[in-house]
């Protein structure tokens, strides 16, 4: 048994469902304890009165972030709506290891930045030391990051299938499509009309099509990078009725079998992100509520033409589980501390 | 009020889904009245015992289809298993006209039949005389048809999207690729351990990718003959968790204006194709249980290139429904008739 | 072919689930015509931006009550919420017939009114004159009413299987539970965070339980009316994950043949509400999108005790189907007309 | 970090969903070590094979039951069918300890055996042994105990409403009903048609009413055992289209208040059984995948009426999750060891 002291962790945001997520995936993590809930309308209950599922944990009553005492805190989970979160990272004191989910530090460069989420940006000098937090990507940088900002959730599902390929050169920049099945809980707790129950059960539809969704300027960031020239994939995300799990079903021109080669040798020492053998497709039932990651990758009869179908859990390794195994990592803990949790099927 | 007498119909494979949509549909036609209900392990049974919500008709008793008399019958739904209804329609008498389910008479050629089926076909000369059942493409052939082969569901969800580009040449052929959403009644009742709830729900996976679904036969014969070149699409089918509905998501190469005028101009006069105006896209919620079938189309931010996304009811448009719109115009009927029951939603 | 002319139509809230459906089935009957369709916030918008499964019909705009011309109109449903109907209806034009689906006109007594909704009641003229609209039990007053109250779901689900064995006399009035499980869309298409996808998919929940659900008003006014004295029943509704359906099971002491002889010989004529046959029982999947009722009984291994399920659609059945069977029967039509649509399955 | 060696488990049935729940538990328990894997059709296969959800773990292929070599093995769980399981575990060898998920060896009275499932019992001395597993109420004995028979899972939901309450003699006990709601994985992997997922999605029904049910067995059983007289229950359970859970709702008579200190005196010091306060109740969703089991109380309007509801995930607390709580009595383990997983939600 150890006897270091746990890391003292606070978390913003923790009325959503991200927050909830990183306490469910803290309360089991046996070198964290959680010392702070921020919440803002929701301030003042029990976090067993906004949900439920966690009554069985010891947790802090929800607090105005204002009114948190920061000073014994170690790490803290920003799990706040973009354009929220930089205002309150930037006022929080600097001793502070972050780890942001929000959407406001994935973006290395400010115009970018206004392009897609519209004003000026409220803290660039946070934004110009976060590092991007694709865990497998940028172990190094995460280690010794003050702030890391978490992947959007779709970016993460089709960076895994495609970064390895273009650092290889492997695919044709040209001609890559990512079709995503989305589940809904990647849409927050927001109330939307098309996030009710009898909206959306029963149907499946495309949502930000022809380049307008917002994870976009990841991957122009990110593939770009990688490339040495500029990339712009096609991008159509859908949303299907389940709760959890991405599947995106990528399309490129390439040799199927240096593609999957590729892919199992890029992920094959990484403890949550698997290729599966050549023809074998993942499903994200396997994944759900859980760390992992499947990928497979299948020959397409057209020639020099791959399939690759990647499975995550958007609010595991989508975004709180990936901010977990990150925080492991600026803290010094094995990244897979807390996180080797079992997919729950059925 | 009419004054002729209804048509006589018999359904064979009356007891698995497209059978009972069949049922559903005709019970509120005018002019049909069923005279005969076939099925094979559940003979003897009524109709009320095998589809429950059914029960109000007073239909016939399902009856081995050697048992049946044939001789009143007008036309005759064959909802068998393919290979079967080959050697079922074989010898039906020839008086009948028939309206075949199956994917025993799709395919002109039969080497392709055999390449993608397996086996010899038994029943060659009636596959001599079928007409492809895509009744927006073959009215006039299915009006004084005999025999009409039934499309496949998938098969047609990506022919509305893509015959009138192909026809007007606005695409590029050597780069299209069809993603399909496919709810689970597409697979039918049979007892698969991927089809149970448990399974199936809270989750997605691809199926048949590769280009190996059986369908891909329907869209190579057919898109080569339009375009008077061989034409190989790319096409992946994914499983969601919905009973009905088919969602086609189309990528193509061409000029997003030209191909959202040429399906407007193509569906203009359809009482059951519909193009929606420019960007709108389409869900399979909104033709769930009915004969429509909505398309949609937008740009993308690549240049040059469009997203087409096509929404029908797998079991209505895409089967059933299909077949008696075309049943109508064997029988002189309108060919809405008794179709234009509007979408259950929510 | 019918040479009269139509019946003229409005349908106010026509934005909400029950006025959808409303239009779907009037849709397809053959002597009614919408010619007016109210809403408020969505004014202005044409039926298919709200609903976009309706975009095939050719229907009014949306227009404010305000501005409506009922000169020509013969019969508007109400579908607005309660407290706003009994408001809009005071005002409208006293040749109109009206079927309210709101609960302003269920109550006769104004005080049980304000005992369970709370506040005086503005339209008590109209609320003396209106009919409670459970048409297999108030058919005469129904013909002959100007104004007809639509039943509560769960009211009606409860009413179907209890009314004829209270008033047969046999069953114990002092020891009844009604135990329901309701589909997500009775609760209608209001943003609450209860009715997100997220939160309702794949879990249930009692709600308004001890008592408190106002359809309770219902049941204490029918049964008491018709018992001759006060009946009060234990009643605990629960939402599950399905859009369309409520599930009632009856629990009552009596003796389970004579119970089940006297549901069917209530129903024997009945073109909508179907006993089953002694020990069958009733799925709300067999009657999704129906007008239909299915009542099963089975006796309990516990002497003198039996168990009766009730199956019906809300928003069929339960509201808009049950409106226009009380609007063919106010208009001289049969009561049938338009509402012989088979049930969806699956 | 403890230098004691891990007990050596076998589990019997691994290919079904309580054999794979247990996996998922088991791999994350701190002293437990999966040494064998017991199948039958599917002997030979990788665990990942047939659950791809486990693929990350490093588990024994697959082995036929006869080909497993138990000297090593300390505790083996038994998730095979009733029936077999009796034959298998007679032939085990006696030095290993068993915890037995089948109804084979929960009811003592081998004349109630045959009753409820038919035939003579094949192993009458280990049923003679046999602890029932209801660990909040049996915890003595299981922890001495060499064969555990794990309870019903619909079974457990009643009891955790009704023990304390029958003991307590707070409740009228000629007048106790336990209508349920389970979800679709309490009837297994196996094929059946109305386990598909477009017969159950979109639905509710009841089965096995009117006291057919054979987890009646079980609340007779003990019910009659703690009241010192026979008790008769009512019970009807439904199926709903949710993979996991069971809510319970449970009608009896007596003092609300009494009935709802009774609960929190009895499960005050439970790890895992908590009862909300007066008026909360529970629901599936916010005990998914975990081991806690939620009850709440309400009273009725109705004088000395009160509701109880119950919710637990059935192939955990209810199967899986009551099995390793119990295996860890019998091997010296705090009973919450590896249980302590949060609920996942949404």
């Amino acid at each position: 048994m150890t006897t270091k002291a746990p890391h003292k962790i606070a978390i913003l945001g923790a009325s959503g469902y991200t927050g909830a997520e990183l306490v469910r995936l803290i309360s089991t993590h046996p070198n964290m304890e959680i010392v702070a809930l921020g919440a803002n309308s929701k301030a003042g209950l029990a976090m067993a009165q906004v949900f439920p599922h966690l009554r069985h944990l010891n947790l802090p009553v929800l607090a105005k972030i204002a009114e948190i005492d920061f000073s014994d805190v170690d790490l803290c989970f920003c799990a706040l709506p973009h354009a929220t979160s930089q205002e309150v990272i930037r006022d929080l004191p600097k001793h502070l290891k972050i780890v942001d989910l929000s959407a406001d530090f994935r973006l290395r460069d400010p115009a970018e930045y206004t392009r897609w989420y519209g004003g000026e940006h409220a803290a660039l000098d946070v934004q110009a030391e976060a590092v991007y937090g694709l865990t497998e990507f940028y172990r190094d940088e995460i280690c010794t990051a003050r702030v890391v900002a978490g992947t959007g959730c779709n970016a993460a599902t089709g960076q895994y299938a495609l970064r390895p390929l273009i650092a290889a050169g492997v695919i044709d920049l040209d001609n890559i499509i990512i079709d995503l099945k989305t589940g809904v809980s990647g849409a927050g707790r927001a109330l939307k009309e098309n996030l009710l129950h009898a909206e959306l059960s029963e149907g499946a539809h495309a949502y930000a099509a022809g380049g307008t969704h917002r994870h976009l300027a990841e991957f122009d960031q990110e593939f770009s990078l990688i490339a040495g020239r500029d990339v712009r994939v096609q991008f159509t995300p859908h949303l299907i009725p389940a709760n959890r799990g991405i599947l995106g079903t990528v399309y490129v021109h390439g040799d199927p079998e240096i593609i999957h080669q590729t892919l199992v040798d890029a992920y094959g020492d990484e403890p949550f992100v698997v290729t599966l053998p050549m023809g074998d497709l993942p499903s994200t039932r396997h994944i759900r509520g859980s760390n992992y990651c499947h990928i497979g990758v299948t020959a397409d009869r057209v020639n020099n033409r791959a399939t690759i179908v990647v499975a995550l859990d958007n609010l595991t390794k989508g975004s709180s589980g990936q901010a977990l195994q990150n925080a492991n990592l600026m803290l010094g803990e094995d990244e897979a501390t807390g996180l080797m949790l079992a997919p729950v099927f059925p």
